[in-house]
């Protein structure tokens, strides 16, 4: 026999599927589609595996990596926020939380308590496995829109000082990176492809 | 300064965005557009953390995320076969070992060999790890069919023998998510979500 907590598992694993349908405002590279959290997580998720070399400290590649598959589930009742709205992101905090213990509601109380401590720990960005973490979910986007001619650098006419502000976290995760990054944002901004003000 | 490596992974990431257009034979759930790869194997990667609690042997649960993240990345070369298609799957094999040798080949030899090894290890089903993995690769979407009244089981026609067939990993990996599965399909059979022959 099967336990009631296996069929709490399936129900929520099969919520889960609507992170397949929360649309992102990045593109996918030479695309019209905008990506969706499921997609964005994987990326994200095996960014960690071949970038964890990199890091100035020693990391849990497997929490960081549980914390980068999760990390958007809120969105599915609280939806996703642009990046570079500031405003957007205080109003939506209590939204998150909200959604957040619905979301691992479903679970029995042992797993939705793991999930939601790895949940805070990546949103409070203290500990080395959440600053790469973070590190990496802003850093995908970032390539798509240097593969995308500016993508919504352009779009939404993002700055380059908003830009550097946005990818910090790869500043206190890996000096190699960070190296890299410079190198991404001053390339993009003398190709146009982020505007001059 | 950064490595020329670091460049080879850059280089890699980005091509992965191609896995957000390689289409599957799966329906989203209560939609009309397929999954794709990347949505896939998020999703099966994070139930691999939800589920890894039920599987009779003790596991490495990193490598089988890993696993589960890299496993459907030669499909960017060589195209998703839909499983229940056999003869497609002999032919498809050679096809994907050159698509193996592609798309690892862009990394440097030591990230390479990890990732090809991760591969061939999750081909031939012989470890915990990799049954384990091919459990969630093919539980994920028989809950979709599931949840989709019958889903691609009805479009296909499949029967519940090939259902059973198909599952079989599942079998072996884990006593009380075989008496789920089973379940399941025979919940699915009574409901006419498979026909009848």
């Amino acid at each position: 026999m099967f336990r009631e907590k296996l069929l709490k598992d399936m129900e929520f694993i099969i919520e889960l599927d609507k992170m397949k349908s929360i649309f992102r405002k990045t593109h996918i590279i030479g695309e019209d589609r905008y990506e969706d959290d499921a997609q964005h997580s994987w990326h994200i998720s095996i960014m960690a595996m071949i970038l964890s070399e990199y890091t100035n400290e020693k990391i849990d590649l497997l929490k960081v990596i549980k914390m980068l598959l999760a990390h958007d589930l809120v969105e599915i009742y609280a939806g996703d926020v642009f990046c570079y709205d500031e405003q957007g992101y205080i109003d939506n905090k209590e939204k998150e939380i909200a959604a957040a213990e619905k979301i691992f509601g479903i679970l029995d109380h042992e797993k939705a308590d793991e999930l939601r401590s790895l949940w805070d720990e990546f949103e409070e960005m203290k500990t080395h496995e959440s600053i790469f973490a973070n590190s990496m979910d802003r850093l995908q986007p970032m390539l798509n829109n240097y593969k995308n001619n500016g993508g919504t650098w352009q779009e939404y006419d993002v700055s380059k000082s908003d830009i550097y502000k946005r990818i910090e976290p790869v500043k206190h995760s890996s000096d190699e990176l960070w190296c890299y990054v410079n190198y991404m944002i001053e390339d993009a901004f003398q190709k146009g492809l982020i505007n001059k003000r």
